[in-house]
């Protein structure tokens, strides 16, 4: 067996949340089709979801993990439940023309006996295809679907101290990260070299705990791809004069925590200087509003009302709530930090705040995710936010 | 603007069987989901594909890509259409509770005059929601929506010149994560130090071009993981004595080649060679047999005769088309090698053939990423496939 990352406890105690959630919103079942809610309830973890794969919560017991036939033996590996609710369909179901996941598992549903009533389904998960959905449906006439998306995300919005002592892991590495790339980014080196330097770190900087994917692979900024996000890496050397933004993470046991820093090979032109200081002092505006009682948008205000002052606006939501993660998105999808967010801020909540301005050719990204405590809020990574200056 | 993979030559041809399909299916428009059909389309690259994102081929013209504002800059980078046929679609849509991506997507479409008819539309696209899709068509009241799951994807089967050598070079990539990995693990080395090495070799290992992300990502089992597949890394160390399963790949310009080996740590025990012997002779009847005329379904027919000779026998499919690809699949969910799949092989399909054979606490995995030629098939990297044996 693997090594459960939290104690049963921790595991009973979510599944008892979620179920006081469903009883609220008359749910007589969830089938939870987001993979990084499937292992928030049920520890499941392997690169299965290629093929569909649901966690069912049923009104009394253990959930049931089902997926790929040829992946139960993983799901018995890895989750805290007894090996009958680890269930896998058929392997002449997978990707074929004629049948669909979704009919074998919807008739396994409806034999429990859980096919009728309220079933709530998670209807924006990733990996969940309207076509799924449809073959779902279908094969539980009986029963009524009611959109579950978020129900067990805005669960996790609080963390348990179990949860955060992993975030503090992932902020070790994702530190080990953003060092690992100022000490190999330089004039004449590749991208793609550096994002192989940067993830062995990612994996590797901690003794005693592997660091796991991340959800969104580095980003790093640079030349001409600096003017805009979310670029891969490319064969292209980096050149003297560049500014470099570095949006890393690290992700222990998936619980993931962001940081973005920004480097410049050789000296730092004025104008960079400049959007850098309103960068800096947005950041400490950010932590000095972030807190128990305020509201999620009182925190974008905050950046929004220092950045103006310098004379800059940025259209985009500044932050995020952070947690457990798998590809594509490390971001939560409840809290955003933004104009119109209304979410009181409460002990226990993670939160990204990533400040990226993207100028005419080149960008500066500067993040912190933080913690949201009893008076106030701590960066989990310990980290000069300077841009680094590299000669 | 980032180098574009491909001549526009290559992408007028491909929009030009996309648009003899349409035209086949009478269908008016093509909106396409899947991003490695996406990229295929346009060229586009960038990790933006957590939020709606979409790819419209009308009846003439260009594409049009439609995703998120910010990442519309990255689009006029990467893409070969002109600046006007990348849109993006505001911020404040992005994972709001009030409003949704394809709202403002699906009316997008409408004013253009393309809400009408008969509108194909990817069903089984990762990252196409239910709820997504819903809205989507409620936007366009007046359109037929036209399940296109796989439309594009069966274009993607045969292969160009140009194709084949970027996977040539993926393939090489292969190679080198693969040696890698026998050079790296040893008793005492921790699953995650191996994986960080590998992926440094998938992205540096050649001189002239990047390796970028695999869809899937490094996959290494031994010790409990190893009777299961898909498992990820961990910071278990590898022991002596283990049988060590490595299912890696590399990619060029997102096409992909995938390569199995194994390796044992120490001497290798009677009942892994037993099986070893038993899929080698498996492996060559697959390459004896994948050419053009055969069915997909007589490749695995060999594979299964050769080890039921040797008195085994596997469940699940032993391979499928390979190509472009995105997280999380690197498979293109057209042509498998199983029963029943009578899918004619022709000249510049490329499939992986994978044998994995996972026993009661230990497993063997050997691949090929084949090119089917004009006379039968060539694997495009060049390794002995023999368990590698480390003293």
């Amino acid at each position: 067996m693997v090594p459960l990352p939290f104690s049963r406890d921790e595991y009973v105690s979510r599944l008892a949340k979620i179920r006081k959630e469903m009883s609220k919103r008359g749910l007589d079942l969830l089938i939870v089709n987001d993979v990084a809610n499937q292992h928030y309830i049920t520890a499941y973890d392997g690169w299965s979801f290629y093929t569909p794969q649901v966690v069912i919560v049923p009104p009394a017991g253990e959930p049931v993990w089902i997926g790929r036939a040829m992946d139960a033996a993983g799901g018995k590996l890895t989750v805290w439940m007894r090996p009958e609710n680890v269930v896998g369909f058929p392997e002449d179901h997978v990707q074929a023309s004629d049948r669909h996941p979704m009919d074998w598992i919807g008739r396994w549903i409806a034999e429990k006996g859980w096919g009728q009533g309220r079933i709530g389904v998670e209807l924006e998960a990733y990996y969940y295809s309207p076509k799924a959905h449809a073959r779902l449906t279908a094969a539980m006439p009986n029963a009524s679907f009611i959109d579950a998306d978020l129900l067990v995300n805005w669960i996790r919005a609080v963390k348990s101290p179990a949860e955060i002592a992993y975030l503090r892991r992932a902020a070790q590495l994702a530190e080990a990260a953003v060092k690992t790339a100022y000490r190999v980014i330089a004039p004449g080196i590749r991208e793609c070299d550096a994002v192989g330097a940067i993830q062995a770190a990612q994996y590797g900087a901690l003794a005693d705990h592997a660091g796991d994917i991340t959800a969104l692979p580095p980003t790093i900024l640079a030349g001409e791809n600096a003017s805009a996000p979310h670029l891969m890496w490319s064969e292209r050397k980096f050149a003297e004069g560049e500014t470099v933004a570095l949006e890393l993470a690290g992700a222990c046991r998936h619980y993931t925590a962001g940081l973005a820093r920004t480097m410049q090979l050789g000296a730092k032109p004025a104008k960079v200087a400049k959007v850098e200081a309103a960068v800096l002092e947005g950041m400490e505006a950010v932590l000095a509003t972030a807190a128990p009682g305020k509201l999620a948008h009182d925190v974008e205000a905050a950046w929004r009302g220092t950045i103006a002052r310098h004379g800059y606006k940025k259209e985009s939501r500044i932050g995020y709530s952070i947690g457990v993660a798998y590809p594509p998105d490390w971001g939560e999808h409840t809290i955003s930090l933004r104009q119109g967010d209304a979410t009181v801020l409460v002990p226990g909540q993670v939160l990204h705040a990533i400040l990226g301005m993207w100028m005419d050719g080149w960008g500066i990204e500067i993040s912190e995710t933080l913690l949201v405590t009893e008076d106030g809020c701590e960066p989990l990574a310990k980290m000069p936010r300077e841009i680094y200056v590299k000669n």
